[in-house]
């Protein structure tokens, strides 16, 4: 009996049910890893990974015989911790890429574009991620109405505390990068983008007059971020394993009482990103993709985005989705994922904050006429701009939302939601990355068309 | 009405004297663009911003009737930080180059550096730094005497908090970087000018035998200068822009009331600066530099220094004045720039403890004779060296030199002072860039005197 | 009278034997300096340097007339910031180059390496880091029951705070880097050594078709290891001045009544260390290395460890030692080199967690079998592992292995031995690196001999 009191002291771990999971998740390894051994394709293992997180987190509930604060189980609790080494991980090792990675296909995308480019492609960039997050907030709205969303909501005593809404002015101000390093350290991604943007422009001006004496930071950008892809695409080999891992850890993690009494809000909030992936589909058509293969080629960022919840995270991936399934110009893939994972979000900042602030109306009777809507859009548009770059994105959104509706003081109401947020992030998360996708590709055909116009004059550094 | 009322809420107005000022600042800035279009001169274009920005911060006074507090008045609160977005901004970009800029710069004056010329110029450039600010020192010494500052001054119950004096023995360690990464990313400046002169040197020794082995770092890091200097200069083109933004918020941010109850301090020390200002330009002429000459080509630098209070934002400015207006060494220019943002400045830790100290001593009574005078000469002097590269540097240097006389107990009385800091910041602020340019401008000359004589063993890297 | 009352103040001196204990230093300096010219050999100058330091400190507590609470001496607690700014502002250097040191030096090893050898050498690494721990953590459980350490102890009022343990999932993910730039701001070693290991990887990997683009950043690393490298051999030379100080300065912190209560174990720790130092040179001798070979050449790094109780302030050392000393493969240098920093240290986290916990049983009567003592083995050998990179090592081994064996509410009882803490860190840190050091070499040699077996198929990278 020593070893195992001791294991499970030294583990921490109270009971041996951890350990019995923890033994399950490394079986269910093994048959990612025969699939793969098999030449089962990658998506297929994606699928199949994402199937057993699923079967797993349900089976732990279970065995639980479904809590209502799985959390306060300590076994529970336990294994969430193991899980979300796995998991988290994962995660942390793609997130540890993005710095460097922004960093130095920013420097590429500018540096080897053509003309006046740079500024076109940003206004559509832009335009695209708001435009459709607009859309998505739309879609929010009218869902939310339709579905009553808030009637006979029970308020009780929540007291979830809304963050503090910073001025317009100093959001923006806040992702200017005053100390290049720090920005890096902090991971402020808007800063690192407007960085490398000055430090491309300028590689551009000087590869006329002065090409030798900057060639070889040139070379050294072009051979970085050749290395930094080879890493990116090593750690992502390892996806499948870590969504089992991913999307275990959220399910054990939530009550399933919990969901109960939030249902209606989950139906509605899951119903608005279907719309908006069916929306997408439609917009790739009009890239000429058709939906199959855009969901088939998108599988992956999604597949990532939906079990890990963390838009930065699916960063690489998306950006190597973008130019090897899409056939995206590197540059404009990375440009356009560096800034759709901060701005213009249609899950986080586009359907929550419409579907939170409409609950919030009709909770609190406050008359949704076609003057509030339209305020409401407008409010959601700027502020999915406004928030780029900073941490904890959707509940800041429609903190800043809701400021900007002048409700703030019902804020509160909304602490049952908030509760279940990881359920939530699942579909936002999933569809954020879809709209950058979508958008990326659009931005990307619209330059290629405009660059089939206009075939003269290519310059290239180098 | 609901635009004008969404847009108010949503961008936090509470006024639509906010929403004209703002539009105020963009017609002014037409302003200056039709100038520039019209190849009006850059320094012509400066001086046209700091009239306009003081006109429209006095203009945004009047128009709220001269308040005592303008921080409180909500519109003007409101736009103060619109016109920092626009001011602090431009700031930002330009502070987010110093790092990288030292770090490269330092690099390179030192591995392209014959001979023995390290020590000299490390010894000349502290000689000059820290003899310019006693001198400074002196001068505040003698006007507080003459205009008995600190006499029927009313303490009242002035709550300003003394800064924890740290020792001399710790600051200077804390100047020494421990981890080169965290340095860059606090912006320690001396940790990282000392970081790059170890790299600097080791290049020099390794020039000679592993040439060819180093040589991708050496061609790397004039590879990146040159980019560095070339976003430098973009950045600096819409700096007229900026300073009507700086200047203006400034005026609009302190209130008239206040000023006049401190007036007496205000016109001392500014007319210390103005005499400073005099030494400076008696300094170039002894480097052949007519009065006329220095202050025109110092313009720019000194214009931003003023109106932006930002010494490290003025950093990237001066390096390329020295260079391109004063033809001071590229190497001369960024070494003694970077250690004149940081120590022996003569407005912040000369001229401010000064008077500062003596009118603490005239408001308490403490006898002041030479033997006072002569010790906190040397204090200030030792203080200006001590004190660098740490934050909040003149109420800092204030601390430590009243701490250095043992006098902290009565530091609460200059609370009055602090409180109007940032009208008597912009003097102190220009004063500490022209001290430095005019030490770079004479350790230049002295270094190219030495050269002259000894025109050998000229050992160049690369 | 001037002078002395203002040098006094200004320093902060309370007190002229200060200032005359500072002259002592530069006085003593001067002798080495002496030696140096007289071409002394450095092991020689380093021993001596050791020596004045003991002599210097215990001078210090003499004239102090040995106090028991040394920093509540006012004198004494001042010259103790002069020393240190000497002692630790070397130290600091040193760690400035820790992070550019293992960044660039394990891309070097990992790219340069043939074939399989990446696994084997991690496992090899690990293998003798945690083999030799749990040897040494045997070690103290045997003197410690030998000594019947914690007989008679009176537990007084003590106060050490445990760390709060944090699971093991958790430690192991705080190990992963999530953003690099970061996780070098924060010195996490290990997230350094995992990033700079994938980089590596990938160069391996893209170096047979893609050569020729990533020769730019293969060649820019070769040219930085090189300078940093040379950057590192340049402070070393101060190492014999430096010991003085470090030496000096813990003597004169540490009360010598205090010492006395617990010269127990002392005693039995340094005869811990001692044996450990035997083992360690049996391994050596295992590698064809004379014991006194051994000590000689390692002298060097045991001494820095000794006096400035910094691991990570040695590493730089250890690495060129390593490879100057011992022979020793670059790559392999500074690979155990890093991971020896931060895992398996045979006294942080063998030794002395071994006798605290024997300690502990016996002060609270808790019977000590041989399954409590198989049990504490296996936990101190998986914490040795689990710690790495946190800071605090010592105090937190402890926690973490007294939590791991349920006894964390005695842990107050332990606060005697930990207020004399650095006397004990002195040779536990000097252990730690002898560690590193053995293993390195047999690592090393483990290699050769497989790479002599399969003298074939060796690819190097450009």
């Amino acid at each position: 009996m020593l070893e195992s009191s001791f294991f499970t002291k030294f583990l921490q771990l109270s009971d041996f049910r951890t350990l019995a999971f923890i033994v399950v998740l490394v079986v269910l390894f093994k048959v990612i890893n025969v699939l793969q051994k098999k030449k089962v394709s990658f998506s297929t293992r994606m699928i199949t990974g994402t199937v057993i997180g699923l079967i797993l987190g349900v089976a732990v509930q279970a065995v639980a015989k479904f809590p209502d604060a799985p959390k306060d189980v300590a076994w529970i609790n336990e294994l969430s911790g193991w899980y979300s080494l796995v998991g988290g991980g994962f995660i942390d090792l793609l997130k540890m890429l993005v710095v460097p990675l922004i960093f130095l296909s920013i420097i590429r995308v500018i540096m080897n574009m053509q003309g006046e480019n740079l500024g076109k492609m940003t206004t559509k960039t832009i335009g695209m991620l708001i435009g459709t997050t607009a859309f998505a907030a739309l879609i929010g709205i009218v869902l939310a109405i339709l579905f009553n969303l808030g009637q006979g909501f029970d308020a009780g005593n929540n007291t979830a505390e809304i963050r503090e809404a910073v001025s317009l002015a100093e959001t923006v101000r806040g992702l200017l990068p005053s100390n290049i390093v720090a920005s890096m350290a902090e991971g402020n991604i808007v800063g690192i983008v407007i960085f490398s943007a000055f430090i491309g422009t300028s590689i551009r001006r000087l590869s006329k007059k002065y090409a030798e004496t900057i060639e070889p930071f040139v070379k050294w950008v072009e051979a970085s971020y050749k290395i930094i892809i080879s890493v990116t695409m090593t750690i992502i080999k390892f996806m499948p394993y870590a969504v089992i891992a991913l999307l275990a850890n959220t399910i054990i993690s939530n009550g399933v009482g919990v969901l109960a009494s939030v249902g209606k809000f989950i139906v509605c909030i899951y119903l608005a990103i279907a719309i908006m992936l069916v929306v997408h589909m439609t917009i790739a058509v009009l890239n000429g993709i058709s939906p199959i293969a855009y969901i088939k080629s998108a599988s992956e960022p999604l597949v990532l985005a939906f079990t890990s919840r963390s838009s930065l995270g699916t960063l690489p991936v998306t950006v190597e989705t973008l130019q090897n399934k899409f056939d995206v110009n590197e540059g404009v893939a990375s440009f356009v994922a560096s800034l759709g994972s901060n701005m213009g979000m249609n899950g986080c900042a586009g359907i929550y904050p419409a579907l939170m602030t409409i609950m919030l109306a009709q909770i609190t009777k406050t008359p949704i006429d076609i003057s509030f809507c339209i305020m409401l859009l407008v409010v959601i548009a700027i502020s999915s701009f406004g928030i780029a770059g900073l941490p904890g994105t959707a509940t800041l959104a429609i903190s800043v939302v809701i400021s900007g509706m002048g409700m703030e003081a019902y804020f509160p109401l909304l602490g049952a939601i908030i509760a279940i947020d990881p359920i939530i992030d699942m579909g936002r998360t999933m569809l954020n990355v879809s709209g950058t996708i979508v958008s990326a590709v659009t931005v990307d055909k619209s330059l290629k068309r405009d660059a089939a116009k206009a075939d003269k004059d290519v310059k290239k550094v180098g």
